[in-house]
C-alpha cells in the first residue's frame, strides 16, 4: 500500500512522538498540504494516534495498536512469516477457513491472515474459539514446509514451542505447554493451536497454522463457563499489552523454529518441548475421536507421540485430549 | 433431474431394446405427444442412442455410454458412493481440483466428480496425467472417514485394492499392484490413484480419491513417450469397454473396501495388498522428495509401510516413487 497515505505513516513512523511539519511532509511526497491533512484525517479515523498542532506539525504517539500490515511490518525481524501478505479482516468467520482457502487458491508461504473478530473461531477437535471484537490475537499462517504428510504433525509442536518463547518475552512466567499444542499459563489456557493440512501421500502442500492468544479480554468478558479455565495476557498482568508487538514476536519465533524444523533439527524442538510439558511420569487420561486411554507417561517418541504404559501394554499416542489424573 | 426428459429416459430404460409408443409416454407422463417428441430429441442430443419409428414408438438401445447421474445411478449397488451427487463435467482443470473445492464447501461423503476431459490432469508427485476427451475415466471421491490423519496413508493402499478388483472383473488379466498404488497391466500403467486430504492433528476432514483408468484410448492416442510404459482396457482386449460400466463396478469395489477399512479391519486388506503386489523380497528403488534409498524390500508393516533393508540398515517407507531394480 505505498500511497500517500503509507508514505506519511512511514515519515511519522520514523520520528515517533517528535513533531513534524506538514510543509516539510508536503515537501518530502512533493503533494499539497490540503492532501497532507487529508490523509492525516484518514490516518486518524483508521485509529492511529496522530497529535496535529498548527505551529508545530504533526506526531504519531507510538501507543496505538491498530492490526494493519504496517504497523506489524515496521521493524519485524523476519525473512518470510509476516513478509508477505498481512490480510487483516474486521469480522470473519474463522482466520483458517479464510486461510484455507487463501492456500489452495495459491497465496505462498508466510502469507498471514488476521481478524478483530471471529464469528465461527474453531479451536481443536471440532471445538469453537471465543473470539470477541479486538481483545485478542487470531491469526493464521501458511506455511508450505517441503515434508512428507508423515512430518506433519511435527509443526504442532514447533509451533507450540513458537508460541511458548514468545509468552515469556512478555515477562509471564509458569508458562506450560499441555501436549500437544495448548498453552497454559498458572494451568489456565491463553492460547489454543489449530494446525490444518492439505497434502497427499508423498507430500504436504501447505499446512495453516491457526493460533489464538488471549491479550487484553478481562476475566468478566470471558463466557462463564470459561472463567475457570481461561486466562490472558490482561488477566495476568493487570495491564494491557499491544498485540502487534505480541504478533510481531510469535512471527520471528514462528520463523525460527519452523526454520528449524525444516532443516530437519527437530531433536532440539523436541528437547525444548518436552523440558517445557513436563508430561513425562504424569497418569493421564486421552480422549481420541473413538476411544480413550487412561495410563502413565513413559516418554515421548522422535515424533512428538506419546508412549503411554496402560493395562493393556504400551500405546503410542499420536492426537487427542490428554487431562492429568 | 426428476424433469420430464428424465422421467422418459428412466422409462426408455426399463425396457430397454423394446419399442414402447410415444402415446404410452405421453400418457404416463400427462405431457402432450409433441413434447415426448421435444424430450426424445434432446435426449439424442445428449448422446443417448434412441430410435424411433411412428408406427412403433422409441426405444433405447443400450450400447451408450453415457456420464451422466442417470445413466451410473441405474442399478449402482452401492449405499453411499455414487448415490449421493454425482457431478459430470464437459471439460475441468482437475477433477481432484473439483471435488477438493466442493468438499471444503461442505459436500458430502459419497459425492462423486467425473469429466471428460481434464485440461490439467493431476498425478502423484506433482505429474500431469494425460487426459484426452472422451475416452477414459477420470473420477474424484469424496470421502469423509472418521479416522486420525496418521491412518489416512491406508486408503492408498485401499483405494488400489478396490481399482485391482474392478479391472479383474473386466476379464484383465496379469494385473499387478505397484507400491504404493499405481496399476498395471502387463507391466505398463492402466491406472493412477492420487489421494489428497484436508485435515488437522486430530482427524481428517476429507480426503479426495482422483482415479484416471485409461479405457477407450488406443495406443496411437498416447504421448509418445507414453508408448511403450502405459496401455488401456482397449489396447489390452481390442474392443471398446463401456465406461459407466466400469465406473459402477468400481463404485461398489470403492465402497466394500473403504467399509473395510473404517471398521478397523486393515489387515485384510493389507494381506491382499500384499499377495497382489509381490514386492517382498524385491530389490528396488525409492524417489522421495529430498532422498532416495536403494535396498531390498523385506517386509509390509502394518500401516502398509515398506521396510527396506538398505546399506544403512532398515528403514521404514511411507512414500515415494519406486522402481525394481
Amino acid at each position: 500500500m505505498e500511497n500517500s497515505r503509507s508514505k506519511i505513516l512511514k515519515i511519522l513512523y520514523n520520528s515517533p512522538e517528535q513533531w513534524i511539519s506538514g510543509e516539510e511532509i508536503s515537501h518530502s511526497l512533493s503533494i499539497t498540504r490540503s492532501a497532507v491533512w487529508k490523509n492525516i484525517n484518514l490516518l486518524r479515523e483508521m485509529g492511529y494516534s496522530i497529535d496535529s498542532c498548527t505551529k508545530r506539525g504533526h506526531k504519531l504517539t507510538i501507543d496505538n495498536d491498530i492490526l494493519d500490515e504496517f504497523n506489524i511490518k515496521h521493524g519485524l525481524r523476519s525473512e518470510i512469516f509476516g513478509q508477505r501478505e498481512i490480510l487483516v479482516f474486521d469480522t470473519i468467520d474463522s482466520t483458517n477457513i479464510k486461510a484455507f482457502q487463501l492456500a489452495t487458491e495459491g497465496y505462498p508461504e508466510g502469507t498471514i491472515i488476521l481478524a478483530q473478530q471471529q464469528t465461527s473461531g474453531k479451536g481443536r477437535l471440532g471445538r469453537r474459539w471465543s473470539s470477541p471484537y479486538g481483545k485478542n490475537i487470531y491469526i493464521s499462517i501458511i506455511s508450505r514446509p517441503f515434508i512428507s504428510p508423515m512430518d506433519a504433525p511435527k509443526l504442532t509442536l514447533t509451533s507450540a514451542i513458537a508460541v511458548f518463547h514468545t509468552i515469556e518475552k512478555f515477562n509471564i512466567s509458569n508458562v506450560e505447554i499441555k501436549w500437544p499444542n495448548d498453552i497454559l499459563v498458572n494451568g489456565k489456557k491463553i492460547c489454543g493451536i489449530l494446525n490444518e493440512m492439505k497434502g497427499d501421500s508423498d507430500s504436504v502442500d501447505f499446512i495453516i497454522t491457526g493460533i489464538g492468544i488471549n491479550i487484553n479480554q478481562k476475566l468478566n468478558e470471558f463466557p462463564e463457563e470459561l472463567q475457570n479455565t481461561a486466562t490472558s495476557f490482561e488477566i495476568i498482568k493487570n495491564q494491557t499489552t499491544g498485540r502487534v508487538e505480541v504478533i510481531k514476536a510469535l512471527l520471528e519465533n514462528f520463523e525460527k523454529y519452523y526454520k528449524m524444523l525444516t532443516s530437519g533439527n527437530f531433536e532440539d524442538i523436541l528437547a525444548q518441548w518436552s523440558a517445557k510439558a513436563q508430561i513425562v511420569g504424569k497418569k493421564i487420561k486421552v480422549q481420541q475421536l473413538k476411544e480413550s486411554f487412561v495410563g502413565t507417561v513413559k516418554d515421548i517418541t522422535v515424533d512428538g507421540n506419546l508412549l503411554l504404559d496402560t493395562d493393556a501394554g504400551i500405546k503410542e499416542i499420536s492426537s487427542g485430549d490428554i487431562n492429568y489424573i
